[in-house]
């Protein structure tokens, strides 16, 4: 299971006065750190830019790209930035995502045939809400396969995002196995090693005990790997969620173990 | 997934002094610890009790039911001393365990029958050898089925034990991902919800950082619950471990979702 940084989020005062500022460093400082931990790449999560969709993306990949060769997640719902970050960049980009929703549908999923670039695929309805349950995300991962062959892009390239739900929602822990389910059936269902990445921290989003979420992020990250998860995005700062995604990383995959393999903490 | 107190063995040196002075003492103690932690089962793992099954046995199940009414695991080869345990009882007692090695077979399966308790069935071949692969496991699993059903025991009294094993071993870490995948596919090769029981402290088994062994365990029990594990047997005084495998517990199973559900650390 890789795990991918989503640490550099436009959400954040000091990475929104980074841009404002077009100053690379506190973005750079942060790459570093998430180099550190040991991320294999890392979410570039911009928000749409809508004023200056290509000038502002441009300025994060210059900043991200001054200091690291990992792989980059262009995370932004505005297709114009996307594209913009597609153009400028010259490290191995992900496009971060597209869903059934019709603009997604148009303008999103062509560039990963144009730029022949990886594209994560959310299991959720045209209209973003999200499926009730499996036999929803089964049939709107069979309509993202579609839609991908229709539009040129080659089903390798899709990676799946079934959509970790927060545990605050009603039946959030009844889709949260319906997420692990949905990851250990859809290669069956597909016939082929379909890949498949998560965003973590949905599932403990909005206040309350850092504790209790850190041990819920622990136990369903090594769910996650068990059920066969590809990749974890993750705040790769949180020691104690790292260490448990790496050993459950080991243990789903690795056929030869030794202990110097394992994280200390 | 319920957890079951592994800390009662004779292997520790206090417990041994215990048996010999007839102390009830540090057995009390130590399973009053148990009972704080909110185990709910204690094994009683005793050895074999070779030179006075009955009066020893007594000894222990006596000095446990002094202060707990939780549920017992009898857990010794010797099927004089379980029968004693059993005799002697008035929790209720679960048989740990049988295989399908032939004096098991003979002495211990009965046992089952004549005192209607479940029984923990290993997934060992007659000699004790380790199966090598999941078909190994299936084929077990069945004939251990089949021979309870000739011995009079319902099914239902069966709680299958696929054999946890230490990662030392040189296949240990594709063996522990075998295990997973006989936890989880049992219950549709038998056609009915079949229990499963796993000892964790296995997977750890031998020198090592004990930091590093608690980061597998962690990750290892929630993959555990993840695959539909029934019964964790587990130190419960270890506090991560714990907290892993109740929050995994929790993941595995709750239909409504609280934060005050989940456990400190």
């Amino acid at each position: 299971m890789k795990l991918i940084a989503d640490n550099l989020r436009i959400t954040k005062k000091d990475i929104q006065e980074a841009l404002r500022l077009h100053d690379p460093e506190p973005v750079q400082s942060l790459v570093k750190k998430c180099m550190e931990k040991g991320a294999w790449a890392i979410d570039v999560n911009t928000g749409p830019l809508c004023k200056s969709p290509e000038e502002d993306m441009g300025f994060f990949i210059r900043a991200v790209e001054g200091v690291t060769d990992l792989p980059l997640l262009i995370d932004t719902s505005n297709h114009a930035a996307m594209r913009a970050g597609l153009e400028a960049a010259k490290n191995r980009v992900l496009i971060n995502g597209f869903s059934l929703e019709p603009r997604k549908l148009e303008k999103m999923l062509p560039l990963a045939g144009k730029y022949d670039a990886d594209i994560i695929g959310f299991l959720l309805y045209p209209d973003s809400r999200v499926p009730k349950d499996e036999a929803g995300r089964f049939e709107i991962a069979l309509e993202l396969f579609e839609k991908a062959e229709a539009a040129g892009v080659s089903k390798e390239r899709i990676i799946i995002d079934p959509v970790v739900p927060p545990l605050a929602w009603e039946n959030g822990i009844v889709q949260a196995r319906a997420v692990l389910n949905v990851i250990r059936a859809l290669p069956d269902l597909l016939g082929f090693n379909v890949r498949t990445i998560c965003g973590l921290s949905n599932l403990t989003a909005g206040a309350g005990d850092k504790v209790k979420k850190t041990l819920m992020e622990q136990s369903y990250v090594a769910m996650l790997a068990g059920a066969g998860l590809d990749y974890a995005l993750l705040d790769i700062l949180n020691r104690r969620t790292v260490s448990a995604a790496r050993t459950a990383g080991i243990l789903s995959k690795e056929e030869i173990f030794s202990w110097g393999m394992v994280p200390g903490v």
